[in-house]
């Protein structure tokens, strides 16, 4: 059925770091839907697919980081805007290298803005056969107050969705935590 | 990675009849799922899949086939029932035969009622890894009257669903047709 010129399948993955732990640690639910995408669809195929992963930064969470910094001169926020990619950059570091050890061709980058906007308007730019969204598998009433990625890209994406949540066993206490 | 004891990825697809059609055609949407899984899922790994083939009757509109028979006893009901149980047997057939030419493992089984309901039924007795339905891709007007099983699947389903739209070409002059 696959021939020598078939193309890859392109499966985009949105990962994000951890709300526990900070950059460079990508959450809980990244790090699952990475490892299902692994474990139930590419399988033994690591010639068949290609894993596109997008890290979308959201610039009011990134600033809190820097909340003791003093900004004395417009190079204060250069560097600071430097170091913000920096941490973005050691995120992918991690699943560009697994997938390095594995032999699974991947692209990765990063994007600023609201990651449900980012991550549609990067599909219909990218055309990835599929999306994979991890999924903190959250309440009606936790929803509220977190906003769910995955409900809205399952929405709008112009592709297939594929929401991979938290088993239970990985959730920590406080569920909203990632 | 892929061991000799690994168990293959368990995928579900819901099938149902063509709304133009009828018995024993499978609907555009249900191929259209069906052939994106083999596609861009299975590939080439043949034996790194088993695909659970479902098709739910729902008893009201099989009886809309028999308007101009005559039940004259209790018998006419018993091989009304069998053969409304032969049609989708027939629509099963195209998926198994299809997989057997291809050399995917499958198994296909029927069962009667609300679509929605027993696909989500039958997702948490089965667990299969993930499910795929396909979706006639309708606007929000033509859902009201339509029904989504995929949506519901999405909410409900005790495991990951991908819904397949059906792509523009491939719809009929009216879309609610299938």
């Amino acid at each position: 059925m696959e021939g020598g010129t078939q193309q890859p399948t392109r499966v985009m993955i949105g990962v994000n770091q951890s709300t526990i732990k900070g950059y460079p640690n990508a959450s809980i639910s990244s790090r699952v839907a990475f490892d299902w995408t692994l474990a139930k669809i590419v399988r033994s195929n690591t010639s068949g697919f290609k894993l596109l992963f997008l890290h979308v930064q959201v610039p009011d969470e990134d600033g809190f980081d820097d909340m003791d910094s003093i900004y004395a001169s417009p190079d204060d926020f250069k560097s600071l805007q430097r170091r913000e990619k920096a941490r973005g950059i050691h995120l992918l570091e991690y699943f560009v290298r697994r997938c390095h050890e594995i032999g699974v061709n991947c692209e990765a980058w990063i994007k600023k803005g609201d990651p449900k906007e980012v991550i549609c308007h990067e599909v219909k730019r990218v055309q990835p056969d599929f999306l994979v969204v991890g999924s903190r598998g959250l309440g009606p009433f936790q929803k509220v107050f977190v906003g769910t990625v995955s409900e809205f890209c399952v929405k709008h994406a112009e592709c297939p969705v594929i929401t991979i949540k938290r088993p239970p066993g990985e959730a920590p206490q406080d569920p909203v935590d990632d």
